[in-house]
């Protein structure tokens, strides 16, 4: 299987540069002394996730050759294909579950996008015919080498910051970030170790890892979990990805996806969305080796009443 | 009076580049059209707050003459100070008010520094004591050009980031951080205007400049505003530059600022303390003329009570 390379990430850098925001990579003082601590806020992106990186690469690379995207996604995908499209002039097409919260559909047809609603399980038929009924290029959350490349434009940008970096640690679902930082880093930083991060309610990337191939986990378990962008499961593309280029995984419970959340809000000034803050959950089990440790904070995007009762939940003196 | 040029701001960049973070321009698209804008996080500095900046270019210019400082502050200046001098590897010697939250103390202890604590009315007379028994420097958080010059490379980075830049909003307090911004956008971008944004409850710099002279109001006036790092007053120094370099002022309720406190983190995923969310309350105003509109978020550290309570206050839909 032909696996991203640096090089796909390089092209991809000059492709979204104009696009998305070059993002500093922010010493945490509060971090541990053998570990000093740095924080990649993808918060502040537009749509406030990393996402637009590999939307704006794979909707650039289809622009002149196409009208018209579709996407489905009832996450930060969904805004991210809307709002890349708007920039290029093109129509976007993003299909949702039936119960995605209201506020999430608004927000992607205010970024110009036709929303056509799905029921249980339909999704991916109902984007078919989409994409069928609009002569669209289906643009996929990350099972796609454009959209693993844009993504890995955050490692370029970690390793021109930080040549120093020694652990890098990333969330990890259908694992394109994993994918794309991974490369990134293995080409420019051989000495540093890559995590990938995962919800112990959804570790299937853990035990696939494990076994050697992948294992599937019932939506339902994966439900489970409060970090809800990460829910999704590798393809064999971003599998093969992850064995190339991790050097393990790490799970983290609820609680402390929880605790990490406020912390980022208390001491980072940042607010984070559960599945952004599960790289501080992991940093702070303090298993990771001494040295310089990077870690994304993926997105930030949180629905107002959780981030109200986490922020309650007072751990923090 | 001498004021501050650009050339002293210029100096103070690349005095400070190596310590404080060279913060992004973020565009938030949920501004009107008619006014883009634009926010500058310097909640994203170390400290949380832009007051790092003034501090580093102080102590710098004192650190290979003196080996202690002074400052008093129970605010963002306390802990930046210290953490300058941490830095340049300098004794710093905090007075703070009796009266302090302990968390703010324990921070600036953990900054490395010396905390002194003075009785109600008496921190400048036992900052003199401090100064004089340490030989130190004293750095105080406005009245200095060298604070004022390193504030203003915050107006460096938005004429460099948006030359276009047809309005910016910053807060007032004691006037140093609006004195040197105004002084380098008036430079750079001669046909931006420059509004300065006050509390209604500490308004006092917007009838000093109406008056033409400085006006005083009591501290017990100025204490009623939730915008704790907005209750100082210009010196004879900074008020020269405010009426140099400002267009105007903008006064808000505290109403809306806990409005603009809510709306950062929901839209702009982002934690700002009451006083640097008045540029954003000022601008929902809607009282600026059209045009790229860049608005300072000064810092982020608000008391994790505050922050829960004004999130609770749900306007937010």
């Amino acid at each position: 299987m032909k696996l991203v390379t640096i090089d796909d990430v390089r092209a991809a850098a000059q492709r979204i540069r104009p696009h998305v925001v070059r993002t500093p990579l922010l010493r945490a003082r509060w971090g541990d002394d053998e570990r000093p601590l740095w924080i990649k806020p993808e918060n502040l992106q537009p749509i406030g996730a990393f996402k637009v990186r590999g939307a704006f690469n794979a909707v650039s690379s289809v622009k002149d050759t196409a009208s018209d995207v579709v996407a489905y996604s009832s996450g930060n995908h969904a805004q991210a294909v809307a709002y890349a499209a708007a920039e290029f002039g093109l129509r976007a097409h993003i299909v949702m579950p039936e119960e995605t919260p209201n506020v999430k559909i608004q927000a992607t047809r205010d970024l110009g996008a036709r929303v056509v609603l799905s029921g249980a399980g339909q999704r991916e038929i109902v984007a078919d015919q989409v994409r069928a009924d609009t002569d669209g290029v289906m643009i996929p959350p990350f099972d796609h080498p454009d959209v693993i490349a844009g993504q890995g434009t955050i490692g370029l940008e970690i390793a021109a910051d930080l040549p120093s970096v020694r652990n890098v640690l990333i969330p990890v679902s259908g694992g394109g970030l994993a994918s794309g930082i991974g490369t990134a880093i293995r080409a420019l930083c051989p000495r540093a170790r890559i995590y990938g991060v995962e919800p112990e309610l959804a570790a299937d990337t853990s035990q696939s890892l494990r076994e050697g191939h992948r294992v599937d986990w019932t939506i339902e378990d994966r439900n489970r979990t409060i970090a809800d962008g990460l829910r999704s499961q590798p393809s064999e593309l971003t599998f093969a990805h992850l064995q190339h280029v991790l050097d393990g995984m790490i799970t983290v419970t609820e609680a402390e996806i929880r605790s990490a959340v406020r912390e980022l809000v208390y001491r980072a000034r940042m607010v984070s969305e559960p599945s952004g803050a599960v790289t501080l959950a992991a940093y702070r089990q303090g298993a990771t080796p001494p040295g310089e440790t990077a870690l994304i904070l993926s997105g930030g995007n949180i629905e107002p009443r959780m981030l109200q009762q986490i922020l309650a939940e007072d751990d923090h003196t």
